[in-house]
């Protein structure tokens, strides 16, 4: 190693969970990351709300601050760490810094899917970097796989599951036959969802993760405006007992597609079949399919959440800037040729559909909504309607698995189809994927 | 980007079907390549066994040379990319680019396996580069991950299915009940399995590549020599249908661990429960598990072989050092502060085992079976004898499932057993994992 005895000195901006593991990594395995770097890696200081707050570990007091200038403005700090999370005031840390000239790393996913454009330019004009590889799928290394090791490679779809919270629910209603409502109290229990779980269970968690894959995955910038979310409120027991008896799970995915036309970029409840690998991820696990042109077919799998597996991604960024600092490297932010692709809308996303329609059990029905698809140019794939799962004596329940189509026919089908005579209502529509 | 607009010259060793792979990445995706890297990336002279050989693609003769030469004393040649294979003049060839400063690109596992020591060495005595990310599991971005997202953590272990010509043969043997020699030839067939298929089923092949995944997930150096190795050609379609009603499958794997006392590596069948996600992986993909202290389980999954998979693997490796260069970075070797770590004999490594005995169907012979576990201090997790599968009338088989013990104690056991009156053969041991 040729390196200068240089030591490099973070700051923390926050000590919450991801904070606290961090703060771990740095000091449990300094020998370790030395050894690696090439040059000891320091906290010089981190920014807390309240100094004497018991954080089951124990700090030097002296390392503890409340003003974010004793980070901000010493030039002695080469890395700021962001682990404050949300759009308040973590945004203006990281312009701050950056403005500095000092690199930031970081794990907020609010903050990249609405900023990254600004952040990266704010980073490149200040010779400076940031990476935000612990801002999706925790110790997943997603972003540094489609950044470094996919570089050559052209994505043309990457899609997974990167909410652990909703996994968890949809692998506990699957394998128990449980209720929304029950596996969501019982996750809310165990801690894997929060007291207010809208974020998690509306899917706007993955929305922000699933515009940051694409971002980077496709060289432009998507933000969470451009992601087209539904999230597992609506997916009954029923439903998933039905789909399992056709062979498919369902599984809230975040899925971004490039075509010659735009991007699609989407997060809802998807069927996929059983024999697909992302059908076995189940519990709080995340999981990431790539389909890159040359590379074809890639999963990348891990715990997409935690205290030490998102500390080790946003360690690992800070030990990338460090080598760099140490190589007296031009600081550069590794982010080069984004150019602005268009988003498409809803309506021209192409997908199989699960479709559950009831209607009254008389002669003609079937026939008439058959007919709605084939007006639509929508071949079906499947069609099901069992006696034995009839709701009443004088209603029975359809099921139809449509071949692909846009979205926009099949929402013209959906309204005919309500308005027909036999048929009482839609049920659930599940896109289908794999 | 404030890059100098230098262009990278590579220099190819090796026009086989990787090499082929790295000139059509190279040319058909170079303004992609270039906006990453943020300069050309050019192939300046390629070296040939025979010039007029009809590659199935079109390249400029003037490209072409059958002399070394022409490559490796060209200074103006920044990148070496060497996809020979094996150790005979592709070792000699590497060895001369890293003297003349010249960094190095490889896909060599054979090489990487045996010589990665030296030429460390080398490379960091001349002040130069070697990456070898498509040595193993071709697309899968395993050695990158390694060595950068999971660089703080510890790695515990390190396992998987790393050759795909034999999970293709296993994954067939299951799904369609033929046996082995069978699917061998279909293999072939194929293209999958190679006219001398030994490096392959013996597990020669999968050890070169636990091998070089051992040394850079522990920060050592593990060689071939290091490697207990068993193949498959014992596998019979009888205990593949055995284990899948246990709830198992065959699979041949690689294996690495960390203890306090040294490490583990090994490639042998393996047992694994069919709700693992690697008993999902079928055909020719690979897929790597690795358990770190902060980051838990993850899986990595993809092709792992092929012209354009393994392509990727090599052009990321040269988009890496060609953005180094770009930076004017002393050119460094990636892998420091590796330290040689013992390797534990086979007789140390601890398992579950699945034994399958034939034997006399007499009263007293289970007992006796049973004393000599007892007695060695090997406890049993599962005991089965089926009259349904009796082979013939006066005889019996008996299949029993090890909780953990060393294999030492296991071949203790098995040496008493087969000395026992009643005890016709030994049929089956195979280890069991996760």
């Amino acid at each position: 190693m040729s390196f200068s005895k240089k030591v490099i000195k973070v700051g923390l901006l926050g000590m919450g969970t991801v904070g606290r593991g961090v703060y771990r990594l740095l000091t449990e395995n300094a020998d370790h990351i030395e050894s690696r770097v090439g040059a000891k890696v320091d906290i010089k200081k981190i920014l807390v709300k309240d100094i004497n707050k018991d954080r089951g570990i124990s700090i030097d007091p002296n390392l503890l601050t409340t003003d974010a200038g004793d980070i901000l403005n010493d030039k002695d700090i080469d890395i700021v760490v962001e682990v404050i999370g949300g759009t308040g005031v973590a945004v203006d840390y990281v312009r701050r810094a950056l403005k500095n000239g000092q690199s930031v790393v970081t794990a907020n996913k609010d903050m990249m899917a609405l900023y990254s454009k600004e952040l990266f330019e704010l980073a490149a004009s200040n010779n400076c970097n940031i990476l935000f590889g612990a801002s999706v799928a925790g110790a997943v290394p997603i972003i540094r796989t489609l950044r470094k090791s996919l570089a050559s490679d052209k994505v043309q779809s990457i899609y997974g599951i990167i909410n652990g919270t909703t996994n968890y629910i949809l692998t506990k209603m699957t394998e128990e036959g449980a209720d929304f409502n029950e596996m969501l109290k019982e996750a809310q229990a165990k801690g894997y969802a929060e007291a207010d779980p809208t974020a998690d269970v509306e899917g706007h968690d993955a929305a922000r993760k699933i515009a940051i894959l694409a971002s980077v995955a496709f060289n432009t910038y998507v933000t969470l405006d451009d992601v087209y979310v539904e999230g597992i409120t609506k997916i009954s027991i029923d439903d998933i007992n039905y789909v399992s008896e056709l062979g498919y799970v369902i599984k809230l995915l975040g899925i971004a597609k490039i075509k010659d036309e735009g991007i699609e970029v989407k997060v809802h409840p998807t069927l996929i079949p059983k024999s697909h690998l992302l059908a076995s991820v189940g519990g709080v696990f995340n999981a990431v399919f790539v389909h890159g042109s040359a590379t074809g077919e890639m999963m990348f799998y891990g715990q997409g959440a935690g205290e030490l597996p998102t500390a080790t991604a946003v360690v690992a960024d800070i030990m990338d800037i460090a080598v760099d600092i140490l190589r007296n490297v031009p600081k550069i932010v590794g982010y080069s040729g984004y150019t602005d692709k268009p988003t498409l809308p809803i309506s021209e996303s192409e997908n199989r559909f699960y479709v559950k329609i009831l209607i009254e059990d008389r002669p003609g029905v079937l026939a008439s909504i058959a007919m709605v698809f084939g007006n639509e140019g929508i071949s079906l794939g499947t069609v099901i309607q069992q006696d034995a799962k009839k709701p009443s004596d004088d209603t029975t329940e359809l099921i139809f698995i449509t071949h692909a189509t846009k979205e926009k026919n099949l929402q013209n089908v959906l309204c005919c189809i309500k308005d027909l005579s036999g048929v009482r209502e839609v049920k659930s529509v599940i896109r289908v994927e794999g």
